[in-house]
């Protein structure tokens, strides 16, 4: 199933993608895709219905990020062995993890805005999950049990606040709009073997990044296993799991965002965003 | 104001201290104390309400966390200029921001699990608030207006993890039971000058940490007013504001949790909290 939620910021709808690509609207059936609906088997209630017979969306709504109400919003860093490279670090030892405000989640094709008085606003794409039940102490075998879904996301980052400012990545992590998420919630019977997926992104039609989940170090069981050993895992909370080369920060000399820049990424079977990049407007 | 939530974990009640400090049952007029309370004005709503004609709370009512929901629960760094030094760690020269995962949030006197495999798990007594309205590139001078309340919170720390387990301090701060929290929410009305409250932990009845919230390095308006430089600050979030000294990390040599210790802990007019540690049993 490809699930999204559609309509304007902060009352989207929940919807499903028929055979055809449309958005069929499910908030007849679903009250919202957050944690509640994954903690309650909402996703083997959605796969009963009828989907060719539910209403259609309106033609070119907008796709909001396609869960809502995430609490916990967590990225592992350096996860690609080329990527650490090129940023100067070492392959780590074992995951990296920080977290992203849930603030700066929004839709897939929303404006990424520069925050105030950032100049290393960067790029990263990311294959994002959504974690479908509550995870503590999880194995490795059982680990993709715990896995609603797949999305694109691109991790945004502001790089002097994210790393010359305190030491914690936090700060240049989750400003306004940093989470781009979507356009859809891919589940997992429907993406196959997610260790070979192409990802890629291009800056104002450029390919900057252009990769493939083969070259992850940790992959998904192992982080989904990994974090549940240091915290609960929530329903309805998000890991994104790291980026491939190419973004602005290993560019010689590096190459950060400017209002007027697009950003366009993908990753094979999740889809496409895109993103016009602003100036901050106070 | 002091509110309260009330009741068994996953089911507790909003409630309010009445005038002889029993607790009066809130869940007539108000759903929970959560992001959409006080984004609405409940706390308003609630200042009207007469309290005494309220039905008093079950004799013996547990106390949960007085806060429902939070989503982004953020920790501020090394914020007492002795307690920096306890550790061997420079003056921050700005606020150090990190995530404690929300599902680590417990009531103040629920027993605290040290992790599976934990060797370094360290108390902190804080100065926690919570967020009352949106926040978002907010000055110092506004900064007060964005604070809905304030509780004690124990910042429960695995050091090693935090510190030696790859840079990022989130996976030795987000473990289950890593933060108990109330067990009031006090509204600032109630509390008078923050910057002179004297706060206190006890391990196994030995005074371990006394010091105060005037030895803070940056205070609440500045913490407010920076975060919001970072991320959006959203109604229901939760900054605690970093511990004095006297965390088991700064003994020589140093001391930290074991089964069977209790830790009792508390701030001027914010109540107290006493929790019992305990092994984990998987």
């Amino acid at each position: 199933m490809k699930l999204v939620r559609f309509g304007q910021p902060g009352q989207e709808k929940p919807g499903i993608l028929d055979g055809s690509g449309a958005i069929r609207d499910l908030s007849g059936s679903v009250t919202d895709f957050d944690g509640a609906f994954f903690a309650s088997g909402g996703l083997d209630a959605v796969a009963k219905l009828d989907v060719e017979s539910l209403p259609r969306a309106p033609e070119g709504s907008r796709f909001g990020p396609p869960v809502a109400g995430v609490r916990n919003f967590i990225a592992v860093g350096l996860n690609f062995a080329d990527h650490a490279k090129e940023t100067g670090s070492p392959i780590p030892a074992e995951p990296i993890l920080f977290n992203k405000a849930p603030s700066c989640i929004v839709g897939p094709n929303d404006d990424v805005i520069i925050p105030k008085g950032s100049t290393k606003s960067d790029w990263e794409v990311e294959l994002a999950f959504v974690i479908g039940k509550r995870a503590s102490y999880v194995s490795e075998s059982e680990a993709l049990d715990y896995v609603a879904g797949f999305c694109v996301c691109n991790d945004v980052s502001e790089r002097e606040w994210q790393i010359e400012r305190g030491g914690q990545w936090m700060k240049g992590k989750g400003c306004p709009t940093f989470g781009p998420l979507g356009p859809w919630l891919v589940t997992p019977d429907e993406i196959g073997d997610v260790g070979r997926l192409g990802m890629w992104l291009d800056v104002n039609g450029e390919r900057v990044q252009n990769g493939s989940t083969q070259t992850m170090i940790f992959d998904i069981r192992k982080i989904v296993s990994y974090a549940s050993q240091f915290m609960i895992l929530e329903p309805g909370d998000v890991i994104t799991t790291g980026t491939p080369p190419g973004v602005g920060l290993g560019f010689k000399p590096p190459r950060f965002l400017k209002a007027g820049d697009t950003m366009a990424l993908g990753i094979d079977g999740l889809g496409e965003q895109r993103q016009k990049v602003v100036a901050y407007r106070g």
